[in-house]
């Protein structure tokens, strides 16, 4: 082992070990994990090999082959419980595959909205792979608003069946991942119209490859959409159907229903459909931590072995990691990995709770876990890209090699801010929901959940000569006062939005172009409200922390993610007269000596993370630390290294150099 | 033509034309850059294919043919000026080019470091190219640090050779463009030796490839480093020298000489090495405008074109442009490719003047243009690298296909914060001159250039209750009140970091750990500073302008770009008592309200950067707007359809699919 990192981890105030059990929920946990991962690691059908050397047709077709073979795998191992098939799934595939869809949305799809008849016709060849599906929503001309999709299915009684349209070039199905060359059916998303009325999207499972052969089906033209940012092994395809027929039955019917006779029934309600989004975006928050500590855990590792510049002359080089500048750039983002894994950890088990009672028919506490989900997606997502960028960067040149593993953690994670909801519109969505919560505050009604401090408002009405009528004194020494802080951030932000949105409304023709005058505002409310959600559940955390060590590295974890969100948004805060001008000063010299402090145990708290190496896919952030060595053998495994002289030499250099 | 692009054309308050020659300095240059371009765009040996199609190593291939095709037509067509040779090279290459290093840095250091005997050895044969050259400096260790590097040069007076040595793993030269497998030498940078004593960096010729069969020379180790985050077509190489014999003509003699009998000859300054990293510097500059422009054209374009969700219920989908957000997120970054664009060509500008001033013997001004250079090649480089992301996501889904050239422009562009001296050690460089500046004005010396305001500074000081003296009332409205806004800005940043350095050094046990204590601050100060002379540089553009329509729209976005950067900073402008909290209120106001006036020119104005639709590479941003078709004409191309079903099905699926 590198000997700095051997002395990195050697000083650790607090045993890895223990905190890696409380980010898995309990040492049973880290033990299945760690099992299911070496069944991997020592099973020679998973012998991977470094994709980045592969051209994209081949790496598409590497992960076709792990694809299958994982889910023979899994059937294999017998292994049924959701984590741990996400454990097994996250580390074969470290990254997208082409049956991420029949697997994540294809069958659970069906598992909600078909019929008894249709899955007894459907599941089962999914389960076994005969049937491979995708999810065809979005569409090249239209996304998130669903209103707008183009793709149409008319039913058409005399023959009992469904004709599937694209009518236009931006009709065209765009996007869904297996679509391209894997799926030979996709449940797609269409306008209904039956006796000549349109119903709006529903589901419909179409084949479009023929089974036994794999050719695409008269009436359907079906392909890849072509090279990307990332998603190399993804076959992101396209669909266009024309006059294309499936029977009526191929609707999803468990909800709303079409009659042979073309009567339209309706399911009872449309609020069950929130739910898969829902799933998917609170899923989403744990996976922005997820990335965000890979690159971590590779930009702090790499921090430590590498040994640049000078702090004083003529001492040799000093390690990266003691200059305040590269600590100031990763050390606040190793708080808000640790924040986020938090928060989605608190996602995932609010979102059971809430899907508990609604299997139960209580559907109360929806729209508030519509509008968390929604911008906690976007904040945690956009903060999440632009710090992997971060950790990259503070990689200095390496970080741009493939070897670094920083790009592909990057081109992997960056379409988490546009799909499921592009993260403008869902802040806009949780700013709705903020925006009607403080209507109904100021109707006298209170609120509950977490805008509950909406409550506390009139009380702290801001005078007319701006002088604020806050509690005299905020603390912005614990994590408790700072969340106090957060919380009056957020009300006076939504308030501010709300009070300029009525302010548009009085002067604009309608309410719809007043809420798009204001709609900067309205962002900036979410966010105020997302980041106190981060720093409320990060503190409450600490509470079920036993371990003293650990407890103190991780209350100055979140003393530095509160602190230093703070010095970044300054502007708020003064302006607000939440804080002074002084405690401004202070928080800048908190983060600093935070900075020092956290120094000391910042590898530790990466090694915490428990990536296996071959996870991170990283030649400088290894385990072992032995990077420089490794990279040169990793440079020779370069596919132009393959021959010495490359043939374009002799085909466009030799002819020029004629004299010699 | 895209009927909203035609739309927005005719409703442009200004004539593009006009400010396109204001942007190329002079019509007849925009008429002979069209005349280069139309060379090429007409030239069968240059027809382009699209890249993004194709392995790595045919992209190195078609990379190597158009640069040894540009090499010929370049001499073909007389072509001589250097900026002609830039605008034919950015037309044909498009991108990273094998024979970049050469032409743009073996050949120039030949000019400025050879003697005659060397020029006459191994200028004209490089322009011929049979001597390939590349710079060979960073090595797998050591970056930014030049005193950090490994190799070796041990003069061997025996011999009267150079013994070029690499003694470890990590000072394998590593990185340097067109190394891997394009060059046959490389000026190599090594620690010279003679005597027994270490002299320091100097530069040595180094055959590496054998002339006539390019194959590497015994005792050379040479290849290409692998795939990176961009850069396919180009061969950042490694060199590993084991104890390499070199003549001692080869080493670059104009200024440092070694003497046959190994003595040593001082050159008459170090300063002229400055030289050239500062033009690279400024140079860089201008390619953050250019890098940043394109990818403003392309999103604002798409902004134009898309028409997605609603604003009124019932009516057609509006343009994207239309949202609030999306002109927020979009216009500052368009105001910013304009401020960028101006402080480029001042900075080409003030380059050639002092280097005029250099050839006459006058240093004088060098230590400022170095911190100038520096920072704001860090400024400028760090802004558009997320600006540049920020316009791919404000393209929604289709920002992350390679379709829309967004990815291509990031990654390309990415390196730039890190190669040329690390941004941030940059910042660092540049707030070492401002304190410097900072201990003569508190010496009582009047300081000069851009720093000048430092000598405002002891009348302005703060009193002990924190209430500032500063002119009683700033003004926000123009361009000239913003620039004092600024530079009040930067003189209080540069004094707090001034003064926290002086505090930290009163407590520590050096000046260095000082130093690295007060580098969050000092970093800080230099962004200010880089802030004010770009607001500066500017609105002292405006006055230039004679065309009233295009001095209206361009003071709009120097506003724009001057208001938003307080906005985002209102923090420090607070603190420091700078503005008020109402004037910071009224500069969110203000920012909403030239939102609405730039709209109705944005389309034009990013017109007048005036990018043909192939300099460009997106589908996307095309100028006649007719997207979607050829989005599907474009995914039609993908490797992946060249069959109908992939191989990998009859491999890997079809096997599993067994009972069909």
């Amino acid at each position: 082992m590198n000997p700095d990192l051997r002395r990195e981890r050697a000083a650790a105030s607090f045993n890895p070990e223990l905190l890696t059990h409380i980010l898995d929920r309990g040492p049973q946990n880290t033990r299945r994990r760690r099992e299911i991962e070496n069944l991997i690691l020592n099973d020679p059908d998973f012998q991977s090999e470094d994709l980045n050397f592969l051209a994209r047709s081949q790496r598409y077709e590497v992960a076709v082959r792990r694809s299958a073979t994982l889910v023979k795998k899994i059937r294999e191992f017998g292994i049924s419980d959701p984590d741990e098939i996400m454990w097994f799934k996250n580390f074969v595939n470290r990254g997208p595959s082409p049956l991420d869809l029949h697997l994540g949305m294809f069958l659970p799809t069906l598992l909600h909205q078909a019929t008894a008849e249709q899955q007894e016709r459907f599941f089962m060849p999914a389960w076994n792979l005969d049937v491979v599906g995708t999810y065809a929503q979005t569409e090249m001309g239209h996304g998130t608003h669903l209103r707008g999709l183009e793709t149409t299915a008319t039913y058409d009684p005399e023959t009992q069946e469904f004709v599937l349209n694209s009518p236009t070039v931006t009709s065209i199905k765009w996007w869904p991942g297996g679509l391209g060359k894997t799926s030979n059916h996709a449940i797609v998303l269409a306008q209904l119209y039956t006796k000549g009325k349109c119903y709006g999207l529903h589901a419909f499972i179409v084949p479009i490859r023929e089974l036994g052969t794999h050719k695409p089906l008269p009436g359907i033209t079906v392909g890849d959409i072509g090279p990307k940012f990332g998603y190399d092994e993804m076959d992101n395809g396209y669909l266009k159907m024309d006059h294309y027929r499936i029977p009526r039955e191929n609707m999803l019917m468990k909800y709303a229903q079409v009659k042979p006779d073309g009567t339209y029934v309706k399911p009872l309600s449309n609020k069950l459909t929130y739910g898969t989004m829902v799933f998917v975006r609170s899923f989403l928050v744990g996976e922005s931590a997820r990335a965000l500590a890979k690159a971590c855990t590779i930009a702090i590792r790499y921090s430590a072995v590498r040994r640049q510049s000078e702090i004083k002359p003529s001492e040799p080089e000093p390690q990266i990691l003691d200059f305040q500048t590269q600590q100031y750039k990763l050390f606040p983002l190793l708080a808000t990995a640790y924040a986020f894994h938090f928060v989605g950890a608190y996602m995932k088990e609010t979102y059971h709770r809430i899907n508990e009672g609604i299997g139960q028919g209580d559907l109360s506490e929806l729209p508030e876990l519509h509008a968390l989900t929604a911008g906690l997606k976007a904040f945690t997502s956009w903060t999440t890209n632009s710090a992997i960028e971060a950790c990259r960067m503070a990689c200095g040149g390496h970080g741009y090699s493939h070897c670094s593993g920083l790009p592909n953690i990057y081109v992997t994670f960056t379409p988490t801010c546009t799909f499921e909801g592009e993260n403008t519109v869902m802040m806009l969505q949780t700013a709705r929901f903020l925006m009607k919560s403080y209507e109904q505050m100021q109707a006298g009604k209170l609120v509950c959940g977490m805008v509950s401090y909406l409550n506390d408002l009139p009380g702290q009405r801001i005078q007319p000569q701006q002088v604020a009528v806050w509690p005299t004194s905020v603390d912005i020494c614990s994590p408790d006062g700072l969340t106090e802080v957060y919380k009056l951030h957020a009300a006076r932000l939504v308030e501010i939005a709300a009070k300029n949105l009525q302010t548009e409304v009085s002067h604009r023709e309608s309410k719809e172009v007043a809420w798009n005058l204001t709609s900067i505002d309205l962002v900036r409310a979410s966010e105020a409200h997302c980041h106190y959600v981060v720093v409320k559940l990060f503190t409450e955390q600490l509470l079920k922390i036993q371990d003293k060590p650990i407890h103190t590295v991780l209350r100055n974890l979140c003393l530095l993610y509160s602190l230093y969100g703070i010095s970044q948004k300054a502007g708020d805060f003064l302006q607000e007269s939440i804080l002074t001008s002084s405690q401004i000063t202070q928080v800048h010299q908190r983060v600093k000596e935070l900075l020092t402090v956290i120094r000391l145990d910042a590898v530790a708290l990466v090694d915490a993370f428990d990536f296996q190496d071959i996870s991170l896919g990283s030649v400088l952030g290894r385990y072992d630390g032995n990077v420089y060595e490794n990279l040169f053998e990793w440079a020779k495994s370069s596919p132009l290294n393959k021959t010495e002289v490359h043939e374009s030499y002799y085909k466009y250099l030799k002819p020029l150099q004629s004299k010699l």
